[in-house]
């Protein structure tokens, strides 16, 4: 099957099977990745207390870890969850966001990624290439760095992690560690509303309780919002600011169909020598 | 009075005194539930410091718990809280939200029945059939139960806890052990969007804080919240999503008078043999 | 320079200079919090672990405490916080949510304010006036007090506590203890969203991130919100609530120039005598 295909037929399974999307992550934009995951069809649930995570995530389809507003109790209850998830092979992703700001957040990705096999890594530029160990630049949880060099910087994280990795930024690049793929979808003002990198996550996460193609689900998530974000942007006028623009984003995850990723999508396979 | 007159004087009850609800609620959905008790007319606080909850709850004028994200820390608090309310005669509403999915939320929501007295309880089918100790089935914080015994278990429970008891889904059912109703108002896009179950537990919050009668608030919190459902939904045009729809809600919420619950109520007695 | 200029100056110096912006802050306004700095031009940053907050803040232009749902970890960590940015002359902004409610608040503020030097403090008539030794009437986190005396009050408390003293509301005065100045801009909806307060401080340190006039960041700040709410309500319609408004309002701040203030903006200086 073609990838675009793959990735409709992804879409389909989600509307379908309506996976439930556990979620440790912050308090900043976790409203909003509730919304997308209903959105396009999954479940979300949002719990962290430690005595609890294990059951939870043993109903859920996928588990999603995002590091947003960590703190010492909930990396606790990031490490159980994943632990369980593990054991009873649910699919978890991982984001880990604004990484290279503090030793705290280093340090918690690197005990996670120790206790934790992790099916999906999504970062932008500058996490990634802290993650595999190259110099970078960033403020705060964004990131300053574009690399031409993302398709290898994937591929080769993905071969050393055993994981998909997916660098998301104006072009995004997504590596199983044998395939690798750019997306050419998006616009700029997914870079204005906070949380669109924590949406694209949780959209990961609800393809990944839905459908077994990793990288399928990953580039699934990925363009979900960067179409959206296409579609959102050509719906504005002159009236609109950033403030309708995300309201216009929900609606057209809400929109999506399992032809707007074949139609709509751009995605390249990229030869890594 | 009817019972659609007597909603429509809480109502306007609430606009006069416009009381203070103190929550202790969830950080998913806490931004919407601030803002629909302003829309309706009340005034919202959240606090949880186990040190300040007693002193902020007997400034409010109704309680509102919430275990949606709840941790050990904040269970304490909702103890310490309620306790208090109970003392000043404030009344308490309380939303098991996902009480199925964990023995922590199972054993904490059974240990603040034991610690504290509520006025009402608000729950989808299954969290009110496993209070009730009934079988039900569950998706994480989701129903997947619909009963056509509802009036009865509503009315069952609310009588040996000595508490209104509503049941909210398709058709809702609110019983104080004596009167029981159901509700027929709704749209399914309430399902679509995170915290519309929050919500009417935030609004049933507000109509406790101004108005005496426990069932009649109860009543008035869910029709608010599914009345603006089906207005927000006949504003939606073929470009819109769930996006558009949550702003439309709130929106339907704020513009709300006396006469819309008398004229668009669907709300019936039911007689329990 | 005009103040009206100085504004419209320190505005350019967000967008060009994008200032990062760290936030310890509450879970109820925070996502809100974190889209106006986007709006604004500058770039949020939330995190409230202790072992992670001084470095954080060592990166950052500005800092934000607010302790709208503050507990007493949250606390220690804007200690942590503060100290830090005061040794690398960060400026400070705080806002004392609710300092009149409870002790815990009022104690924890007086804490703050006797570890940590602050720039800016933002807060309502009542919160200001607590802060003060003055007698006042609150309710919850608002305010039930207008004083034509803000001025003066501004004015002594900037001086005694060497800050810039903001008080927010119909009318705000803005003083740095020498300078003291009124705006009229705004609109009564902005008290129909939960947050412009805490989005009006985060506006605020939004400028101080980009611009070293304190007092002409501080009127930037609390001129974006409300000139913004003046802009928004025009946009609405007679289907539109508070659900729309918000969204405008978002839109609003995010389509400010330089020249809005200078046209727009009812600033005045008061002669304190």
């Amino acid at each position: 099957m073609e990838i675009r295909e793959e990735i409709g037929s992804a879409y389909l399974q989600v509307k379908t099977k309506r996976p439930l999307i556990h979620h440790i992550t912050n308090y900043v934009t976790v409203n909003d990745c509730a919304n997308v995951v209903l959105s396009i069809g999954a479940s979300p649930v949002m719990a962290d207390e430690s005595s609890e995570v294990e059951e939870m995530v043993s109903l859920a389809s996928a588990l999603v870890l995002n590091i947003g507003t960590c703190n010492s109790r909930t990396i606790e209850s990031m490490i159980l969850a994943g632990k369980a998830a593990n054991k009873k092979n649910i699919p978890i992703l991982l984001d880990p966001v604004g990484i290279g700001a503090t030793k705290f957040r280093y340090e918690s990705i690197l005990k996670l990624l120790k206790e934790v096999k992790m099916s999906v890594i999504r970062g932008n530029m500058s996490e990634i290439k802290l993650l595999a160990g190259l110099q970078t630049k960033s403020c705060g949880v964004d990131s300053l760095d574009e690399d031409a060099d993302g398709p290898k910087i994937a591929h080769n994280l993905a071969k050393s992690l055993n994981s998909v990795v997916a660098i998301t930024g104006k072009t995004d690049f997504i590596s199983n560690g044998t395939d690798t793929y750019s997306l050419n979808n998006g616009h700029i003002n997914l870079t204005q509303v906070t949380g669109t990198g924590c949406m694209t996550s949780s959209l990961i996460g609800s393809f990944l309780g839905a459908c077994d193609n990793i990288l399928a689900a990953s580039i699934a998530g990925i363009s979900t919002m960067s179409i959206a974000g296409e579609k959102a942007t050509k719906r504005m006028n002159s009236l609109d600011g950033i403030g309708s623009f995300k309201v216009y984003l929900i609606d057209e995850i809400n929109k999506m169909t399992a032809e707007t990723f074949t139609k709509e999508g751009k995605i390249e396979y990229v030869n890594i020598k």
